[in-house]
């Protein structure tokens, strides 16, 4: 079986062709696939599959086996597969995710995809639809964990992601552990630590639900965004810094914007 | 740049053939090639030399650019590549290393090398060897760290190798970091931790000196194995269990044999 070993911002991703939807056992394939001693190596991958509804279809399988309807930085790498590999020659293109039809917008240089904007929605506020146990939006709401206080700002983007503000030195990521699991979240929390450098750059780390410290969230860089500019600490467009790269956020009328790289680690065959 | 992608009970390899030695600044494509989510992921890098001394030979790049003299399991890989790809066409190959030229021995079922059996040297119990501050054996001696108590045993095996038995529930491998670093040992210990499982079996998990908690030490396994047979406690030849697979480790006259699998995880191509 051939494939393709990308990654967006240091996630990471086994990128297969099943265009004809031959692959069904793609929990154990993603397992075998991922472990990163004994198979390739990766967070995930990704099935290119056909689509009724858009230009091409992703399928996101994680490491675990389990399913992700979407990820921002595997749909990024996704989108520089299928025009490189000439499956979809536009610009803009349509890809169909399990959280519905997604754009991505493509800048070319030469015949390279060098970066990849893609819209994510727009977020909620609404703690009902969070979900979060609050009668009022979470913001700058004090709470009590890891025996510390802090100050904190909840939304949907996505998921649900919380966003601290600070010093990014003053916070250990792994504080987001006990804060994830915080009796306000009946479904937990991803926690962003965000650093406002100035009105146009700020820095993050993320606690993911479940997952544990990354090297880049998507979506909580896009949550980040938009509580930042929320609070009036940034513009409506800014570079966010992240342990593994860097991602531009733009707040628009259309949704949230996020552009960042994608890039081609290796080619490969592997016996399965 | 082709390369096979291998793994000796999960120490896992990026194998490069340079018989021309083209290869220079082997730290940074070490360094490059080995990042588990920007490049192809490693413990290190093996590159395939000529040589004029054996049949082959191996250079054994680690993740972080340093050199390493010699790898038990990458060794064992290296050996497998040689056989298969038609370099070495011999079920006995000598194999030149940084610790000098190496015999291993391959067992063929059909095409496929399905185990490798790897002669390792000899131990030594010499304190001023291994080196340890120390006027007699380190047998059975009692040391304190962590808050607790062990009783060591240290041998040179290729580098200093600590055992200290127990049933491994009893022991968490980062105990290792504090024992590495003991007074008695001015170039630091491998750590092992051994259970006794009966006279024909042992359980082991190391702490590698410099790298930490490892899926498999085969110095490590044969270290125990040596220390277990002085004891009285097992056989001259005994299956070791360790997270990453199943070593076998025998005691000869002519040094200490170990014996195990290695595998291929994927072959592919990368640009660099």
């Amino acid at each position: 079986m051939k494939f393709t070993k990308m990654n967006g911002t240091g996630n990471d991703f086994v990128v297969i062709e099943d265009l004809e939807n031959q692959i069904n056992n793609t929990g154990e394939l993603a397992k075998k696939l991922c472990d990163r001693r004994f198979g390739i190596g990766g967070d995930g991958i990704l099935l290119v599959r056909k689509s009724s509804k858009a230009d091409i279809a992703m399928e996101i399988i994680n490491s675990d086996g389990s399913y992700a309807s979407m990820c921002g930085n595997g749909i990024r790498c996704f989108a520089k597969y299928a025009y490189e590999n000439g499956l979809v020659k536009k610009e803009d293109m349509t890809i169909d995710t399990g959280d519905g039809v997604k754009i991505a917008i493509l800048e070319i240089k030469g015949s390279k995809v060098v970066s990849i904007t893609i819209n994510m929605g727009f977020p909620s506020f609404e703690p009902s639809v969070i979900p979060a146990l609050s009668k009022e939006y979470i913001i700058n709401k004090n709470i009590k964990a890891n025996d510390k206080e802090y100050l904190i700002n909840t939304i949907l983007m996505g998921v649900p992601h919380s966003v601290i503000f600070g010093k990014l030195e003053g916070f250990h990521v792994t504080e987001g552990k006990a804060i994830e699991k915080y009796d306000l979240y009946p479904q937990g929390t991803n926690v962003n630590f965000c650093e406002v450098v100035d009105e146009n750059n700020i820095r993050v780390k993320t606690w993911e639900r479940g997952a544990g410290a990354t090297l880049a969230c998507g979506t909580g860089c896009c949550a980040s965004a938009v509580i930042s500019n929320y609070l009036g600490y940034t513009n409506k467009m800014v570079n966010v810094e992240i342990p593994g790269g860097r991602l531009t956020v733009e707040i628009t009328n259309e949704g949230i914007l996020m552009t960042g790289p994608a890039e081609v680690n290796f080619i490969g065959e592997v016996k399965i």
